[in-house]
Parts: C-alpha cells; structure tokens; sequence
C-alpha cells in the first residue's frame, strides 16, 4: 500500500507478551507525514518478517526522531539486532472486525468468517480491545454446532499438527473449574505403564490457581519443543508438556489470555479450545472429565450433558472417539490449591502414601478406567481393577519418573515460607466449601505465578470440626501476598461454611 | 489493603491517552516481593492523587530498580515532579466485573451493578479489554428500558452538572451515521438569534471521520472549561463546544473511544450517550434529528421508530421535554466530508452564499423550525418561516460571528495540499452513494485527525454524469495519506453507483 518509511530499531527492554509495542517520538517525520496518532496499528517490517504493532508516541529523549523503539515480543518476532533498520507502514482495514460485529447483531458466523478472524488474531492483528469482543459476542450469542467445528477446523488449521503414523492416540481432559482437580499426571502414568500412547499436553491456567502445566512444571520442565516431546513419548509412551510450547493451536493461548482478564469463557469456544489442542497433537481416543458442583465450572447436571453433548458431537466429526465422564464437584479434590501444593498431593498419590488424598486418588483411577477401557486394553469393566493394581504396584510411580526424566529431570516442588493457618469459627459440621472464592483466595496469595502459594484444605465436606481447629492454611512467597490474601479472609469469613450446633 | 512500596517516579514521555502505564524493572524489590507480572493492575498513589496503571516489566536499563517509570496521562493525573516518590500496590478485585458477566449470560442490570460499572470505569479501573467487553455485551444483549434508564443516570450522576437556574435550555442531537450532517453550527446560530438558550455540547468522531467538535474546532476554539461556557451562553445564547472538557458524562468519552476502535455502539449505550450528555448540560427541550436510510446508522423507519421512542420514554423519565424528527439519510448531507471541509459547507450556509449545498441549509431549517415549535418561540407551523427569515436576514451569521469570538476567536478551516478527483467510470445516472464506505475513504485520507483531510462530493442522487466527470474529490494533508486512500478506491471503484445506460 503506501511506501514504507525506514526507521533505526531500538531495543527499550519493555516486556509486552504476545503483544507488539512500537514507540516513535511524537515529531518524527513518520509521524507526521501518515497522522499517527496514540494506539494506531502499524506494520513493521525487518526482511521478510513483520508485526502489527501498537504506537505509543513520546515526547523527550526517549527514541530520537530516527528511531523505531520496541518492546521485546516485537524485537523477538522480528529477529533484531541493535541499530537494524526497519520499515513502517499502516496496516490493511481489519475486515474480520466486520463478521464479529454481524455475530454481535446476531448473525451466524460461517466457516470462512471464522477462519477469516482466527488468522487476524494468529497473525497479532486483534489488540486486546478485538480480542475482548470476540470472547465476549461468542458468550452472549452462544456458537451453535456449525460455528463451534469451524472454530474448531480454523483453530487446528493455524498452527502446527503432530503425526503419529496412524497409531491409537490416548488423551483426556478435564474441564476445570475444580481447584485441586489434578489427576493429569496420575492418569498419564498408569496409562503409559499399561502400554498406551498418550502425549499428553496441558494449559496454564485460564482463571484458576494453578493449569496442569503451572503444576508440572514444579515437578519437571514442561516447554519443550515438538521433537523433544516425540522423543519422550517414543521412550516412555506418555509424557506431560505445555502445549503452547508446541505450536498447537496457537490462537487458544491468547484468546485464554484474555478470557483469563474477563474470567469469561463461552461454552462453544470452550469446546473448540479443548478440541483444537487434542486434534492438532494427534488424539484418537479422548476421555473428558467434567466435574459438576455449584461452584465448579459446570454447575448442573442439565448444562454438562449439554456440554459433553457438544463435545462429543464436534469430536465424531473430526474421527475422534471421545467418553464423558462426569464427577462429583461440589468440593475441591485433593487438598492443595496453587501449583507446587497440587504436586504435593499427586506425588503422595503416586507414591502410595498413606496421607494421600483418597478423592484424587479415586478420581484419578475413575478417569485412567474410562481410558483403557474405550482403547480396549481392559475389558468393559474391568479398567478400575487394572488402574489400581498399576498404582499400588508401584509401577505408575515408577512411569512418572521416568518421564520426568526425559523431559529434562525431576525436580521437588518449592514449599512457601510464608504461611496462616485458619481455624473454625465455631463447632458444626462442613455443610459447604467454596471452591470460587477459595481460587481466589489462592490467586490473591500469589497462585499461579508463586508457585508454592495457594491454599491447603484441612476439612472435607460433612466433617465435625471443633472451635479454632484448622479449617486452611493460606501459602504465600511474599509478606505482601499474604497480608493481602489475609485481608480478603477477613471479608469472607464463610468460605468454609458450618452449621450452627 | 498491603503495604504500599515507594518507589522514585520517572517521567518517561510515553503518550497513553486516558490510560496510564507504569514501567518497573523485572527484578525490582516490589515486582519481587508482590509477584507483579506483565499487564498487573496497579494502584499508584501520589499523596492524595492515584491511579490504576497497568504494568510492563521491563530488563535492562530503561528504569533502575528504585524507579517507577510513568506515562504522561499518569505523570499529569498524578501531579508529579521529577524525582517524587510514589508508592505502589496491588489494586482491589474488580468486583463489578461480575455484573458483567452475568450480563453476558442474560441477566439484567440492575441501577446498582450500572453504578459500580460505570463508577469503575470513572476511576480508571477498566482496561480496554474491560471496556470492551461491557460495550459487546451492552450490544449483544440489548438493554431494557430501566437498564437504559439506571446507565443514563449512572453516567450523569459520575460527572460535572451544570444548572441553568430554572430558565428553559434547548438542545439539538443528531443520531450521527450520515456524513456531511453539519447542522449544529447552523441550528445553534439561529436558535440564539431568535432569543433561545442553547449551550450546546458536541463530541468528537466517534466512528465518522468528522464529529460536531472537530468541525466547530477549525472554525473556533471548542475546549472551554465550565465558567468559560456560561460566560459565552450568558453573553450570546448559544455556544459549541467540546462536551468531554466540561466534564459532562465522562465516561462516555472513555466509552467512546473503544467503540471507535471496534466501530460498534448498542442502542441502549447509544441512547445513555446522549441523554446523559444532554441532561448533564440542563437540557430541558431537545430535538433530535435521526437521518434513516441504507447506509446511515439507523437503516430502516421501524428501527428509527424504536430509537425514538426509547429516546422520547427514557427522556421523559427525566423531565426532558423531546421532540424526533426523522430524515433522508440515503446520501451525505452537503458535500464536504471531514472537518474542515464540513466547516466551508456550513460557512456557506451561514454567509448566504449561491453555491451553499441546498440539503444542508434545508436540513438545519427544519431542525431549528422543530426547536422553535418545541420551545414555544414559533406556533405550530411557523417554526419554518421565522428560521429562515433568521438565516437570510443575516442574523443568524452575525451571531455566529459572535459566539465564535466569545470562545476565543473565529479561526478559518484550513484546505488540504494534496488532492485527487475521481471521475465517474461511465455515463449514466446517479443511483447509489455509499455512506459508509465514502466515511471510510475520508478516514484512510486522514480524518478526523488531520482536520483538511477527507472526501468532497460533487454528484446527488439521481445526477446524470458523463464519462470522467468528477464524481468526488479526495483531500489529504500527506502524501501517504493520500496513496492510501486512492489504494482504497482502486478496490472499491462502485463507492457512487451509477445506472448502466
């Protein structure tokens, strides 16, 4: 379009993650010849790579008239050196924007419109500001059967695949909601100790304390590259990564990055993030474990039959044989709520401790029982004797650490120094457990960026408890953290709710 | 809530209108100690002055580790001098956010949730993902008549009022959506001259290349503060000024420039806009003009009825005593497009000349007939005769004059230095003109920011045209400008569609 301008590139060090910053001074002959103005889209351009990229004009000594500043994510997409010279330009109309606007009337966005926006966003064209409309028009105008596989198709067809060569793929998932609810990597060790393939990946969390990979990678290093984890996987049969590392799906990150800001995410894109990442890695076979409780992510019985409805439904049209399983939600499972606490409690599991959290322990079997019996190693009704027997022999733990190992080394999950116990009001009995607030309370102590903050819950629903006996304890890295955290326990003194004896 | 850190403010010239980002070293003490990552909301405290700003880390040597360095919208909110020590900590949770997201799933919002949002938004506590996604919801799920009524209020209640003492004060809106409809200027100069009160406040393009403020802007200073507003009414009757600098609904201003960036605003936000504004600024009579036509904002005469009646019920609620009087909105009003060129169209007008666009000048008669009808100045069916006996008598350019000095002096539009004619394509009669896409090309030519740029047009609805004879001008300050929009025009060669004859 319009002839681009040569700038010097500057590196200001400023760290905007999946996201591209240019600072141009405010009278520089750029800026005045093409109108840029604060927050204007920009294209720039270093050889053959290039970003949009959102100006932020200065005044002062910041970058000189001849100068391009960028933050790192634009330095790093565009493979700078100091003092490289770099063109600018407006970018193209975002014409996508128009198909988000006709969803937000109500009209059907069809498999181009979708292919049309997931390749915008792929391609650093949304700001946040795009990317909010998106997630927030497919939640009030809920995506119908169509919409959720086009989504699906655009989301796998944007970023890398993986193939294994027509062999049965094993995967499961969870749909979260569930502070504790980390069975992944149990579930990954008794199925590859009983000769599954299953290259699991895993999320960061989206608005929980911790995602399966914030918990992992306490344990052993997660990021790896699409080789390395092949490797693993031709070794040990399973192994448990990042996938965003792996280049699958690439948009789910960010759009979860921003669903994470607006604790939003609709129920069609919640299917296509699921389905997207077990596709483009290669799954056959998928179980999916959706608890149910009044303060899980899926409150009712009605909304997840409608949901593994959905999944199981876009799943069958991608070949892809899948099996629900639903659990009871309405508590935490395990006892820790943050990164490492979670590790505590599915090392303890593993290890066939005798203090270990028996729901996760079972929850853990329930789900590998589902997954050996749709992949026909067990016989229907017989997965739950054969998950047992690979945990209590020994073998599953003996799995995990030998895929911690390929992945680059066990490590022992960090331990907060940092803590508050929080006793019982009064006596009574458990009558209620908010697993809401009690994310929030982790996440206020600094779950999941402290790995070792969080929550540890001492009581179960039903249980007697006596006046000042320890209800939870508050984990927190910092003073700071933990004052804070302590000041939101002050406001809600009925997370733990008793009955009144 | 947690302690506060001090830290040394720097004042770094980085331009973030409306928005305040802060800039600390990675591994500074505070990002340490209160696990602050990329884009965490902060509070910044300056003495009695804070704001919310959102943070980049940054590595190297941008700020040292004592430093906190500040863009100008934060430098100036918070009253800094170089060197001052500001302290920082973690804001509160953003607890109306959850108004939103109930939003989202169909639930309405009642006068409190409204009242937390938009005192939320006041304070500078919504990012634009917030921001945006309180805009798609509003538009996705459109607003009930008390929801309209407890957003109006909300917005009116956050900001400045301005009592008038009891006299009547008169107001005009047009519903926006049709370029060239300039008529402010026009009614305010005859409604003033025939005795009324008209303070009129005006806002800025919000996704036309042109609002009322940009207009009046090259003609006359349009910032004036409160006192400097009376003092211009109380001498002439009428001003034209900026209504975000007098403080009136401010959000609106915030909201605004997100819708501007999705080009999307709801009915329900639509109508909040303006009666807030109105309502602010002692509006007790108000006429408001909807253009309808297939490329205006308002498409069709049911959805124009809709509006209205939502303006006129919500209005009345308020004690605003309105009157609708709908329009031709199938081609632009007069024939500039962009500020400047909108402001010789109006002069035009005023000055009597023979080559005024008759559209325009019959347009604004008949908004100043309704106002005079309204107020009581006309009867019934003499509003017409006594406005236009006021424009060509002279009284109503005199009093433009006038009320231009008071705000500080009448200023002349400016004319661009590069420009472009477009002929038509073949012979044959005028039957199409495509607002939307000529405001587009007046946009890509640079407007509203340079105030010359945008699009003349020289053919009507209906106009035979021959071969090559100028359908439209094109109007840019740079060339770049210029290049960009004709790239524009290439790939839309039918923006004036003509009959094949």
């Amino acid at each position: 379009m319009a002839a681009g301008y040569h700038l010097k590139a500057r590196r200001l060090g400023i760290e905007t993650p999946n996201e591209a910053h240019i600072f141009m001074h405010k009278d520089c002959h750029v800026c005045r010849a093409e109108g840029f103005a604060a927050r204007t889209s920009i294209v720039v351009t270093n050889g053959q790579r290039s970003v949009v990229a959102t100006l932020y004009p200065v005044t002062g000594g910041l970058v000189g008239h001849d100068e391009a500043g960028l933050s790192e994510w634009a330095w790093k997409e565009l493979g700078l050196d100091e003092g490289a010279s770099v063109s600018v330009g407006h970018t193209p109309p975002l014409e996508s924007l128009s198909q988000i606007r006709g969803k937000v009337h109500g009209q059907k966005l069809d498999a181009l419109s979708l292919r049309q926006i997931i390749t915008d966003i792929a391609g650093g064209r949304y700001s946040g500001i795009h990317l909010s409309a998106f997630i927030t028009a497919c939640a009030a105008r809920a995506l119908d059967y169509e919409e959720i596989h086009g989504l699906t198709r655009a989301m796998i067809d944007v970023g890398e695949h993986i193939s294994w060569g027509g062999r049965m793929i094993v995967d499961k998932h969870s749909v979260g909601g569930l502070p504790g609810n980390r069975t992944t990597p149990i579930v990954v060790a008794i199925a590859a100790a009983c000769g599954l393939t299953i290259p699991k990946t895993s999320s960061r969390a989206i608005t929980s304390p911790a995602g399966t990979a914030d918990t992992m990678e306490t344990m052993a290093p997660v990021e790896l590259d699409l080789a390395t984890m092949r490797r693993v996987v031709e070794s040990e049969g399973g192994c448990i990564t990042w996938g965003a590392a792996m280049g699958f799906s690439p948009t789910d990150d960010i759009l979860i990055r921003v669903e994470r800001v607006l604790d939003l995410d609709g129920e069609g894109q919640l299917v296509a993030s699921i389905l997207s990442k077990k596709l483009a890695a290669g799954a056959t076979h998928l179980v999916l474990d959706v608890p149910v409780g009044p303060t899980a992510k899926v409150r009712s019985y009605e909304s997840a039959q409608l949901l593994a409805q959905s999944l199981l439904d876009i799943g069958r049209s991608f070949g892809l044989q899948t099996k629900v399983v639903m659990s009871d939600g309405s508590q935490p499972v395990g006892r820790g709520i943050g990164p490492a606490l979670e590790a505590h409690d599915v090392l303890a599991v593993l290890r066939g401790d005798t203090m270990a959290p028996a729901d996760l322990k079972e929850h853990a079997l329930g789900i590998s029982a589902a997954l050996l019996e749709l992949s026909g190693k067990a016989e229907e009704g017989h997965g739950l004797s054969l998950a047992a027997d690979c945990l209590s022999s020994g073998r599953a733990w003996t799995k995990f650490q030998r895929i911690c190992d390929a992945q680059g080394g066990m490590r022992t999950p960090p331990v907060a120094s940092h803590l508050r116990v929080i006793g019982a009001r009064h006596s009574g009995l458990v009558e209620r457990i908010d697993s809401r607030r009690l994310s929030r309370l982790a996440k206020l102590a600094g779950a999941p960026d402290a790995k070792a903050a969080g929550v540890e819950l001492h009581v179960r629903l039903g249980t007697p408890v006596s006046r000042g006996q320890p209800a939870y304890t508050i984990f927190a890295e910092s003073p700071g953290e933990l004052d804070y955290a302590m000041s939101y326990v002050e406001a809600n003194p009925d997370i733990v709710g008793l009955t009144l004896t």
